[in-house]
């Protein structure tokens, strides 16, 4: 078994509201040298596959299909094994 | 200047109703493996802080006050220092 960790991030040139409401809000609760927000997803996947090979070609299928849109969003995604 | 990596993932106790859905159209994908999948949050700030030791208190803060919900939520960040 494995477990990809998977990050989505928005692309730099991609404006990121929701990033700047979060940082008005911290700036707000008087936290200081907030510079600038950008929020992403984190998404584990627990895959049964034979190999690490195996279940690095899922997730990265997994991304490209229906997780991430590519226009707007980078992933970047590491695998690693669970004990059995 | 500073970048928190910040990590925000449901308790291994709470149900997870989007992190299922996801994992149901995965699997009509046809993808083969997917055992489980959870959604947590990414959010990257750029702090500018006198040090790194100053960024991490700023990054816990914000995390406590505002970003998890501690209750239902935990959370993990690390910190990098950006080139100036």
């Amino acid at each position: 078994m494995y477990l990809a960790k998977i990050l989505i991030t928005l692309r730099k040139s991609i404006l990121d509201p929701q990033g700047k409401a979060v940082r008005h809000a911290l700036q707000s609760l008087k936290l200081s040298g907030i510079e600038e927000v950008r929020i992403g997803k984190f998404i584990e996947i627990k895959i049964s596959s034979k190999n690490k090979k195996e279940a690095e070609k899922i997730a990265e299928e997994a991304c490209k299909k229906l997780l991430a849109n590519p226009v707007m969003e980078n992933y970047t995604f590491s695998i690693e094994e669970l004990p059995a």
